[in-house]
Order: structure tokens, then C-alpha cells, then sequence
């Protein structure tokens, strides 16, 4: 398969990959977890076995060094072993028996079983800053498929090639397992993916992105005749607050962190710490010294180049903001390297300004906010919006902490004390997420086993026989799962 | 206070309740579990110690008959205190703990702990025909309050005393029992509610109620500059399916259920079952009969009525429908009540004429549906849009039942054998939501304890000290609460 064989998919063509989808989503769904789970396991091998070949690939198309592209790779099939015991573990299906009851309170109750059963048919986008684990058979594929729904996955254009080989790894690897026949598939082109999200036979979207692009698919899944979940993962500026405590405690180290942190992938991250907020009377030399010296990376394409050059001068332009370090292009070795930039305001007109100071800008750029006292930043954290992560630097009785805590846990998905968002792992109380914009969907997560829960939807059975149930709720628990019995949580 | 005394909140009043519900929300939010099980009952106890006040008022305003009136009061009073059992219980919260592992495969897992907690003020519509339980203390606000969010009431016009009322009541016993200010209030009028799903301190929106009413502030909803999760519980057929078999065995039982079911309530439930699929061959004399045999009933107001009444004409006027009984409004007692309509068409007639057929028509009427063969019966499902109900009368070893509910619960939040419908219990496994239009959000409930769901969001806490975290989270589980630490499920 080469670069000039990728084209973009056509309406016929999704038509027929929607209609396959649609038809593999019954008997797909139907398989018991254990199967599935077997079926994650072989697709992980498959991809695992494929590095050799698809980690160059990747490398040439999104310019990402070989060891992260390593690393990520292990993630991705890690994330469908998860699922597999995610599967297997079985609590996810939320499986829930009531017995009849003739002296329930509201009337006698009728037996009722509740579990949660696959949507059909979710349409995944895939992120340019990670090929793999936010991509073809990312987080969101793997949730999907582990929850019995077939995948039609929008291949990013930054990976075109890439996208394709992948999708022929996994769809032969289910295949062999013994998956029907058009459980997965790749599609190709923009008009391609607004089609998708519009297709009468799509259940769910699954996306990671900008908040533009994120969020006009959203209005588009909103506005359907029959609309459908959309979980967009957009945008964030992942605050990092430091107490005058912290600082004066551990200020280099500190600063190191948030170097590392902002630098890490060329500033390529969903939560590259954006802002910074320091105590004002925090001697920052050896920041702006640590920021100067970092060496430059590529960035992932032309287009987010070009984004982040326009958002860098706004925001290195902006009136409030003062440069601290002025970063940006460089050629070495015949490519585009980018170097980190540092900005700086003082709170009172972070406030004055926050229209503009908060929007997220993705690349390698921070900006540290000074604050006088603990109320000014206390201010600044109430006019944050929706954010994936937020995290207090704080030391261990210390009185500017807690108030921050209890306003940061209102606006993020995750809270960290003592480490930067960066690095997101990926367990069971993982939580990726947050208040729009954030995220669109607010209750859901795209990182960690929880994720699952987007793609399947409860199904009550009310005095249905035993042969007519789904095996999760048959009497003797059959599957050996957990299951909430007459109110009562059991284990198997 | 009378009914005089009640217009429409004012903008800026509208303003105040959701700047006090906002207020409220952080201490309301952070009180244990424990703390507002406590309210939910004391709140359920003086709804129920108003009855005598309250029933009346409701009658008046409702037409509903007094013995529907105080029973329903008591399955609202019930659900209150389910949600405390739930609460105490402490399952709901999804407490999950995963510990530091330096050598998780995707890199050192730090420490991890995530929740749910709550989004903040949610604006909850009341229906208007359950003035008790889904209206201002209903399951939408119960389950909102269970889960720590303040709630805001919008009143349904066709019981605006009952409702203010009934908020004086709620409101009093909340303060009484320790509640911050503000955590509980009843605004009225459509352009409040409109302002209400718009306004920027609202974090989520109930509604029970018509498909155009429901989508229309569904799209408010979505449309905002921050989306905000909406709750629409609309409309549905209800369809129910007899076999060949069933027919043979028990006709006379099943068509009587049928009358029983689509005219209780004067057809004003959304579980009414709308359609019945009978084989063609089945003689309908007595269920003609015992059509034309039932007493009339009031219908809730007059904008239901003539919806009714249109809607009806134009079903009885489809080419395709044949009348069996032409019911409609008579005056008795110097009131108008409605007797029941039953029409008639053919499986083929009614693939034919889907689109008109398949609206729901919210009164006393259902339409007979003769299916020729199983295949037909299947056809007719599967053109079946998002259903709340879906059911099937079969026997034992019946060929016709497996494919049918295959088929069913794809579409259908929930699906009954040999029952009916109507009479929606509150339990655990309860479910009552559905795709599309049976609801605006495929992935959740509005009866039954998992409908607090709805209203709680994920945070992850990493690396934070044990007295920054929520309780729920600490070692030790100080709340004796079921657990997933480190992968496992693990009970108190």
C-alpha cells in the first residue's frame, strides 16, 4: 500500500461500509464478553506483531521520534488487553436483577433485569498527535469495540497511510478471530466524516480534536433528525497553580517540571499545562533560562504549524502578554524544528483579558500568570472554563490549597497535586474528561476502562423467560459476574 | 396562597433562583451521602404529610381522580426515599482507587481515585400528566437533588398551584433539614423555561414531555455556547406484538389487557401501548366490544384535548385506517370526558404509511395492526423509530418470539413479555429511556435509581493528600461503601 493508492473514500463506498457495520453489529454484539475479549487480545497481538512495519510509517508521516512512537504503540494495545479484562471482570454490563415483589410500594413488581447492551454502529475521527492511541484502533475504537459495537474509523489526513495499514492489520486480525465480516473499517476525506456523523445508520461519534473542528460535528450529530451521542475530546489549558508555599519550597524544581511538562511532544498535547500560576515575587531566571536552552522538535504538519505560528502572535501580540522567550522555527538537518516560547501576565490582567488569554494554543508555548495574593488566583480559577486536568503545586499544611482544590474540581476532570497533566495513564479511575470545552459530553471519559460506558445504552427486561435473556441476567449468574441483586451489590 | 397570586417569573427573578441554586451547589454538593438521604426523606415525609392539602389541588388542576392522585403521591414520596437507600448504599458514586504501580505497563502508574460528583444546578421540567411524580418533586428532581445539584423547577402550566405549592412544601422541608438556601425553587412560565435551558448557570436540563416541545429545548440545549447535557424523555408507540400462538392460546385475556393498558389514564401515559400487532386471523369482536363498553374520562386540559382531537382525526381519516370504535368527547356531570377509539389497518397498509402511522397519538385511542405471517410482524418492527417499550405476547416454545425480540430490544428501552406496558415500577433495574424519540439521550434513564446518573460527572484526584480527597475516596473507606481498587470490585 502506497501514499498515491489513498484516496478519499466515496459516498457510495461509506454507504456499503455503514450498511456492513450495521449488519456484522448484531451478531457482533450478541457474542458473549469472553469472546470479544479474545477478539481485543488477538487485534493487540496483531498490532503488536506489525510495529516493525507500521512504526516508520508513522514516523514519516507524523514526524514523531521512533521511541515515542514505540511507547505509544505499547499503549494502544495495552488499551485493548485492558478492555479484554474489562470484559472478562464483566461489571461494566451493569447487570442488575429485581425479583418479583408483590408488596413493593408502588405496586407489586414484576421481575425486572437490566443490563447495558452495545448502540450499534460509532464512527471514531482520529487525532493527528497520536497515531496510534488516539487513532485508528486508539481508546475510542477499543471502547466501541470491547463494548460490542462495529467501528467506522475517520482516518486523520496527517496519517493517511498509516490509517489505511492499520485498519487492514486490525480487520484481518478480527477477522481471524472470528468477527463478522465488517466490524471495522477505515474511511477517508473531510466531506467523508461530516457524511458519517450524518449517516442514518451511526449510533455514536467518537472524536478527539480541536474545539472548531469538534465542535461543528457536534451541532451536526445535535442536529440530525434523530440525534446521536457525540463524545468530542477538544480543547484545554490544563492551569497549573503554584502556592506561595510550593514556591518558596521548591521553586526549581517546580519549574523544571513545568518545562518538561509544556515541552513534552513539541507542546502537542491535549494537556500541556497552558498557564502557570505563580506567586509575583517568584524569581523565574532559571525558567526563562531552562526554556531558552531546550533544543527544538518538528511539529506534526503544516496545518498545525501554521495554526500555532497564528495563535503564538496573537497571544505574543497581545497588549497584556510580555515575551519572555521568543521561540519558533528553525531549520536543522533539513527540517522544521520548533523551539519552545514563554510568555508572561500578571493575574489582574489575565482577568482583564481572559477572552482572549484563554484560549488553548497547541504547541510548544506557556504562559506564566503572576498573582499577588491568593484571592487573585483564586479569581483566576473562577473564570476558567471546562478543563481536562487542573493541578495545585501546594506543600503539605498549607492554607492556599484547599480553596483551590474546591474550586478546580468543579471545572476539570482531573485534579493533580504535585505533577503535571501530561502523561495520562491509563486505569481503571482514569479519568479523561471535563466541563465542554473540554470535552462535549461532560459525564463521559475517552481514556480508561470507564470509557466503555459512551458506546451502550441499558435494556430493562421485564418477566422475560430465562432462554430469551442475554446470559447476563439468567438466574445461577452463568457469566460469574458481578451483579446487583433486590438492591444488593454481589460479587460472583 | 391562590391561584391568583401566580404569573411568570421574571427574567431577573429567574436570574436570582440560578444565582442562589449556583451558590448553593458547592456546600449542597459537598455534604455527605448520608447528609441528604436525610433531607430526601424529610422532604418525602412532609410531601406525604400534605396530602389532604395537596391531592385536592392537583385534582382540580389536573382532572386526574383522587385515588390516582394520592397513590401517585405515594409512588413520588417512595422515590424519594429509594434515592436515599441509594445514597446510603454509596455504589452510585463509582468510587474507584488505583494505587501507585511503578511498573504498569503504559509507565508508573501514579496514585489515582475517581468519583462522580455533581454538575451543579439543573433545571427540571414538569409533566402534565404526572403532577406528582414527574413534576416538581418527581423522579427528575429527585435524582438530581440524591445526587447533590440544585434543582429549578419549571412549572407545567396545567398545574401551577399544585406546583408552587408543592415547592413551598419541598423548599421548607430542604431549609428545615438543613439544606443551604437556594438549593430548591419553582419558576414559571414557557419563555422562563425557554431562558432557564440558556441560562449560564444551568448545568443540565429534565424534561418530560411532547416530541416538537422536548427537541425544541433539546436544541436550546445543544446549541449553547456550552453545551449542557438535556434529558428528554418524549415519545413512543409502545408497540406490542402477539403470536400466532399467544392469539391462539389466550386471545380473549391478552385483548382485554390491551383495553385495560391503552385506556388507563384516559391513554395520557407515554407507556400507553399505541400499536398491537395481532395475526390477522384473530376475531376482535370482543375487543370491539369491550372498547365501546368503557366509561369516558376526563383529559388533562384543553391543549391536550385538541391535540388529541386533531391528532386522532387524522389517523381515523387515513386512507389506510379503518375505524372500529369512534370514541371521543361527551359531556357527564356537566364535565366533557372522552371515551375510547380503536382503529384498524394492515401490516402491509401500515408499512406502506409508516411515517404517519408511527406518530404517537397522546390520548384514548390504539391502532390494530394485521400482520399475515411472522415475516410481516418482523417487517413492522423493523421500521420501528426508538421505542421506550417494546412487547411481546408468546408461549412458551414459541417460534415467532425469539426473532421478535431479537428485533425489540435494539429499539426499545425496555421489553415485556405477556405484560403490559403501562404501570412503570421504581426499582434498581428499572429502565425507562429509549433511542430516539423515545428520548433525547439513548444512554440514560428518567425512572429507577440509576437515573441520578444523569446527574454526576467523573473526577479523578491524582497524587492528592487524603485530606484534600472527597471521603468516599480515602483509605479506609470511611463511607463503608463498594469499591474498585486496583481493578477489583470489592464490597464494605
Amino acid at each position: 500500500m502506497t501514499q498515491t493508492g489513498i484516496r478519499d473514500t466515496t459516498e457510495a463506498e461509506l454507504d456499503r461500509v455503514l450498511e456492513s457495520a450495521a449488519q456484522a453489529a448484531e451478531s457482533f454484539g450478541a457474542l458473549p464478553p469472553s469472546r470479544r475479549a479474545a477478539m481485543l487480545r488477538a487485534v493487540g497481538d496483531a498490532v503488536d506483531a506489525a510495529a516493525a512495519e507500521l512504526v516508520p510509517v508513522a514516523q514519516r508521516e507524523s514526524r514523531l521520534p521512533e521511541a515515542r512512537l514505540k511507547g505509544e504503540l505499547a499503549r494502544t494495545t495495552f488499551q485493548l488487553r485492558l478492555f479484554a479484562d474489562v470484559l472478562e471482570d464483566g461489571g461494566y454490563l451493569e447487570a442488575t436483577i429485581d425479583h418479583p415483589d408483590p408488596d413493593w410500594p408502588v405496586g407489586p413488581r414484576p421481575d425486572l433485569r437490566r443490563i447495558l447492551e452495545p448502540l450499534g454502529p460509532v464512527v471514531v475521527f482520529g487525532a493527528s498527535n497520536f497515531p496510534f492511541a488516539f487513532s485508528v484502533i486508539g481508546g475510542d475504537s477499543a471502547s466501541a469495540l470491547a463494548g460490542g459495537n462495529p467501528v467506522v474509523v475517520k482516518a486523520h489526513p496527517g496519517h493517511p497511510e498509516l490509517s489505511v495499514r492499520t485498519g487492514e492489520i486490525v480487520a484481518a486480525a478480527l477477522r481471524q478471530a472470528g468477527a463478522p465480516e465488517g466490524v471495522f473499517a477505515v474511511v477517508l476525506g473531510q466531506e467523508t466524516g461530516r457524511r458519517a456523523v450524518l449517516h442514518p445508520l451511526t449510533r455514536a461519534v467518537g472524536f478527539t480534536g480541536s474545539i472548531p473542528g469538534g465542535r461543528a460535528l457536534h451541532d451536526l450529530a445535535a442536529g440530525r433528525p434523530d440525534p446521536i451521542p457525540f463524545y468530542g475530546e477538544l480543547g484545554s489549558l490544563n492551569p497549573v497553580f503554584v502556592t506561595r508555599e510550593a514556591a518558596g519550597a521548591r521553586r526549581d524544581e517546580i519549574l523544571g517540571g513545568y518545562v518538561d511538562s509544556f515541552t513534552l511532544g513539541t507542546g502537542q498535547f491535549c494537556t500541556k499545562p497552558g498557564v502557570l500560576l505563580l506567586p509575583e515575587d517568584t524569581a523565574i531566571d532559571s525558567l526563562v533560562e531552562a526554556v531558552r536552552g531546550r533544543a527544538g522538535a518538528p511539529m506534526l504538519n503544516e496545518r498545525i504549524e501554521s495554526g500555532f505560528a497564528d495563535g503564538y502572535r496573537a497571544l505574543a501580540d497581545h497588549d497584556a502578554v510580555e515575551v519572555l522567550v521568543e521561540g519558533g522555527p528553525q531549520e536543522a538537518d533539513g527540517r522544521t524544528v520548533w523551539t519552545p516560547s514563554l510568555v508572561r501576565t500578571t493575574a489582574k490582567r489575565f482577568l482583564e483579558h481572559s477572552a482572549e488569554l484563554l484560549e488553548e494554543r497547541f504547541g510548544p508555548v506557556s504562559l506564566v500568570v503572576s498573582y499577588s495574593d491568593p484571592d487573585e488566583a483564586l479569581n483566576v480559577a473562577d473564570v476558567l472554563p471546562g478543563q481536562l486536568t487542573a493541578t495545585v503545586h501546594g506543600e503539605e499544611a498549607d492554607e492556599q490549597a484547599g480553596p483551590l482544590l474546591d474550586r478546580l474540581r468543579r471545572r476539570a476532570g482531573r485534579v493533580l497535586w504535585n505533577g503535571w497533566p501530561t502523561g495520562v495513564s491509563v486505569t481503571h479511575a482514569m479519568h479523561h474528561g471535563g466541563p465542554y470545552p473540554a470535552t462535549t459530553s461532560v459525564l463521559h471519559t475517552s481514556v480508561g476502562s470507564t470509557a466503555i460506558r459512551r458506546f451502550l445504552r441499558p435494556v430493562c427486561y421485564q418477566q422475560v423467560p430465562q432462554h430469551h435473556l442475554p446470559e447476563a441476567l439468567r438466574d445461577g449468574n452463568p457469566l460469574g459476574i458481578p451483579r446487583r441483586v433486590d438492591g444488593e451489590l454481589r460479587l460472583p
